[in-house]
């Protein structure tokens, strides 16, 4: 088991029924979560939580996570060291990390040393060969092509390194590696890939412990995120980001302006180009993968918010509005959208473009503010590319079912296809205390129409700050979403493990349904609650409907019956009276 | 508040900031939640709760509630009385309810007393103007008009009684009433309505006391079943559903083959069609709303299933399908279903076309079994309304997103419009433990996409028997999907009460915020978690963000400030300072 040698532990051990495994491919080598089903068939799957759930990692979150990338990093030979910033000690009773002092990477100068420059020059690096090992999962099973409506996405039957490549070269993709996030396990977001999720985590009025905030990141990559975006405002701020980037398998993304305001003192509009820039690069030279940047936001869309009935609701939206108000210019991070890229691309940071003016309600989807920011994205993801820097588009909020589809259509053409990653949409606004799932549900439509990556909305979303059991909620709320997106556009070997589910429920194989479910812990707990103890794991029925009344119980009858010969059976069941029927007197 | 004079309590009282509101249309009297917002504005809202909301109202279930419509049945001079049929008493510990032994009604020989025969006749029923006002309510509150796309839905600026009726008379609606069942509000069921929800209770191993089941139904309805299907199997079956029919102000659904096979001890092969004739007229006689019957699921049928991953989940469907080989005749349900038509439509019992051959997984959805099954269906519901008898067609089950178009347009074109009834569909099959999510996913779309009713699925779906918990999970979801689908439908009125909630949410108002949600106490609670207290439901923020970092206070001051001009706002914002910053010192 996971050893932590000090008091601050995470959430680790193997997922249920699941083991670590790490399978060779090319040069490297790819860590997968194996699931043992009860009839010898294991099925590997998609892992996003990193050593955590490995009996045999050593965790010691002081030290941070093996530098899996550090060599495929330096063999580039593209790189150079610069000591690490002087920043102020955290707050009493909060530890800097072990490795807070040591020097950082940056691009030799002149040099990008992001994924899709290498792309563009045709060279296949290793976090591609690794992310297509991923993606390849379920197709290598076995069993691949389901039928499924792509609607334009092309998902080809194995992915190799190179259609990786060509991906992230012409945009469609994005691989967010910054070169000082080496314990990253590279993973890919796009639209001919697989759907994946975002959860945020952070707090906002009380910064809590760099344990506990590690440990909710851990928890967000068990049940299943793919990436974390992290939040966080207020005191200790960079010495949080640092452990929670020494800690995390996953990219990280964050919203830079946050922290640019607390260097103001929280006034917006004394926010400033030399502010934010010195925000970017020491958030750049930690590790952070990717940024929201809400540069699509002009000054001239704000009088365009004026007759909605939410207003701005996105935070750094709000910012950049109040700013270009107070200023009456044009906001500085379009201004100097040219410099930004040149800072990302000497650290592989991916740009995730800020959609500002989403909606905050049904009555503002899909309106002139919108859309008129989702122009300006368009046109800022070209400017980024020119750049060799990789960029995906923001989109989203509160948007009823009918209005989806024309958010993907636009952002397909006006983006030119870079990888679309939304927030829900919430598709009605009265659903407070249930809005991950009132938002699941425009995830699951969207992903399937195309987007490549889904941020996750909490329970107390609207309300309150989340807590682990929210985080959870949302979780799983998302990866039902995303995996139902996989499953409607055909994505081979996505259904593979619903498959092996509803043979296994089909077969009475109880350990082998809670093995394959989304959350093992709650499938396994619900059963238990009515039908407690081993004999009822081998029972061919639960308590739902009884053993009198268990459809699948007779469907197996039914089978063997059809398999006989329907006539001779016939005259056999009227002779067997009732002797076909499981004997229920126990449990009635 | 309510009186309940003995030890038998149910929820009751009012709906948080709403009180129940009693509003005369013609010559009738509805029912409606009125809530009543801060700034004044009230909101009448549909309301499924009935009496068990009113705090003037007395409840006592040991009596039943007000027999609303016994007057109208009794003004159309078509009925006479039966004796109430002698029942073994329930057993020990478990009273007989105190209406048993009332008298029971049925048409007078050769008269027609179903909704359908009048609508045919071209009478409008006050059960007609009833449900008029009902699918009124938001469309009164004024702005009526909202962007959607029906898909082929017709959706009237004001639901008319006749409209109601026409509706009724072409099979495209049904108002389930059994005219022994007079204490349910009427209320309708069609593509061309707002989108209706069923919950189901009922225990399958232990029968729970008389009281307990009671409860059951009104904890659905209160938060907003619109009908509730009683599955119950085991002893007392016929006792408890008098209990629930005599407490129910919603219609009651049941699944009559469930007893039938309790008569025969459980053999499905030993069941008859005069075991099954003397179950529908027993439940008939008690008041019974409608009925699945799964009379479409036909003995060539059999063998398609064979090849099937989850064979047949239906319970109806495996009892019938085993019937039929064990026989090898012909499903007596369809044999025998001009009978059933004469004993329905002699009380007034909607028929509920069960899908004995939904499938159970998505390897087997819209498979040839399915559809073969629908397309009988379809010529039953031809059949019944020859009889004048009202019906409606059961559907899905598991479906992916990308295969539930099909299954509406095979089913409005096979079944010519007649209202469709589906369990979810589930758009997974791994996500056990959180398959009222799974399944809302596709409910959602399939309500959109013309669905009339969707019978939801609680989290212990495949797992267990729900509790009080379940059902509210399940039943909160299900209106989440409803009411997104009656939004992008554009049904007029549907996104009123989002747009109230989205001003109170710009504007604050906090408590309209819980009032206006679909459940509100779990949003107080949610909210109350982090920032509790009076003080807190005035602060113009909440913990999510923390009050520096608020996008609804800032836009409030963008919009004070675009109100101003912007030029000179400018100058302002650049003198002020930080002043228009929230105090933050206290909360950080």
């Amino acid at each position: 088991m996971n050893k932590a040698a000090f008091p601050f532990t995470v959430t680790a051990g193997p997922l249920p029924g699941s083991r670590k495994i790490h399978v060779p491919v090319g040069d490297v080598t790819v860590a997968m979560r194996c699931i043992d089903l009860s009839k010898g068939e294991p099925l590997a799957v998609y892992d996003t939580s990193g050593p955590y759930t490995d009996p045999k990692a050593v965790i010691d979150i002081r030290q941070g996570l093996p530098e899996l990338r550090k060599d495929w990093i330096l063999a580039r030979d593209d790189v150079e060291t610069v000591p690490a910033r002087h920043v102020p000690e955290p707050d009493a009773g909060q530890p800097e990390h072990a490795k807070a002092r040591a020097p950082r990477l940056r691009a030799r100068p002149g040099r990008a040393v992001t994924q899709m420059a290498y792309a563009k020059q045709g060279i296949v690096t290793p976090e591609m060969v690794y992310v297509a090992a991923r993606e390849n999962e379920a197709r290598a099973a076995g069993q691949t092509r389901f039928d499924g409506d792509p609607r334009g996405a092309v998902l080809p039957d194995l992915v190799t390194p190179e259609f990786v490549r060509d991906e992230i070269a012409r945009g469609r993709a994005i691989l967010p590696a910054n070169i000082n996030h080496p314990e990253a396990e590279p993973m890919i977001i796009g639209r001919n890939f697989l759907v994946k999720i975002n959860a945020n985590i952070g707090n906002s009025i009380v910064s809590s412990g760099m344990a506990e905030e590690v440990d909710k990141l851990v928890w967000a990559i068990r049940w299943g995120s793919d990436t974390v975006m992290d939040l966080s405002t207020g005191r200790n701020i960079h010495h949080l980001r640092e452990w929670i980037l020494r800690n995390a398998p996953v990219p990280i993304g964050t919203v830079p302006i946050y922290q640019a305001l607390e260097k103001v003192n929280g006034k917006a509009e004394a926010l400033s180009w030399p502010v934010f820039r010195d925000t970017l690069i020491e958030q750049a030279e930690q590790g952070v993968d990717y940024f929201t940047i809400h540069a699509g936001l002009k000054l001239a869309h704000v009088p365009l918010t004026a007759k909605r009935v939410t207003g701005i609701v996105s935070r750094g939206g709000s910012m950049m509005a109040k700013w270009c108000l107070a200023h009456h210019q044009e906001n500085f991070l379009y201004t100097h959208f040219d410099e930004i890229c040149e800072i990302l691309r000497a650290y592989d940071i991916g740009i995730s473009l800020g959609d500002g003016l989403r909606p905050g309600s049904l009555a503002d989807a899909n309106d002139e503010a919108q859309f008129a920011e989702l122009t300006v994205l368009g046109e800022l993801a070209v400017k980024a590319w020119q750049h060799d820097v990789q960029v995906m588009i923001e989109g989203p909020g509160h948007v009823p079912m009918h209005k989806i589809q024309e958010n993907m259509d636009l952002q397909l053409k006006l983006c030119r296809e870079a990888p679309f990653y939304t927030l829900g949409p919430l598709v009605t606004d009265i659903a407070a205390g249930h809005d991950h799932f009132a938002s699941a549900i425009g995830a699951a439509m969207i992903g399937w129409m195309g987007t490549a990556m889904l941020c996750y909305v909490t329970p107390k979303e609207h309300l309150g700050l989340p807590d682990r059991a929210d985080v959870k909620a949302g979780v799983i709320a998302y990866k039902i979403a995303a995996h139902a997106a996989d499953i409607a556009k055909g994505h081979p070997g996505a259904r593979l493990r619903d498959d092996r589910m509803s043979h296994a429920r089909f077969n009475f194989r109880w350990k082998d349904q809670y093995h394959l479910a989304l959350d093992s812990e709650t499938a396994k707990d619900f059963h238990d609650q009515t039908l407690p103890g081993e004999g009822a794991e081998l029972a061919h029925f639960c308590s739902m409907c009884g053993p009198k009344f268990c459809s699948m119980q007779m469907s197996h009858e039914l089978r063997d019956a059809a398999e006989k010969g329907m006539n001779e059976m016939a005259e056999k069941f009227r002779q067997s009276g009732g002797a076909l029927w499981q004997p229920a007197a126990k449990t009635e």
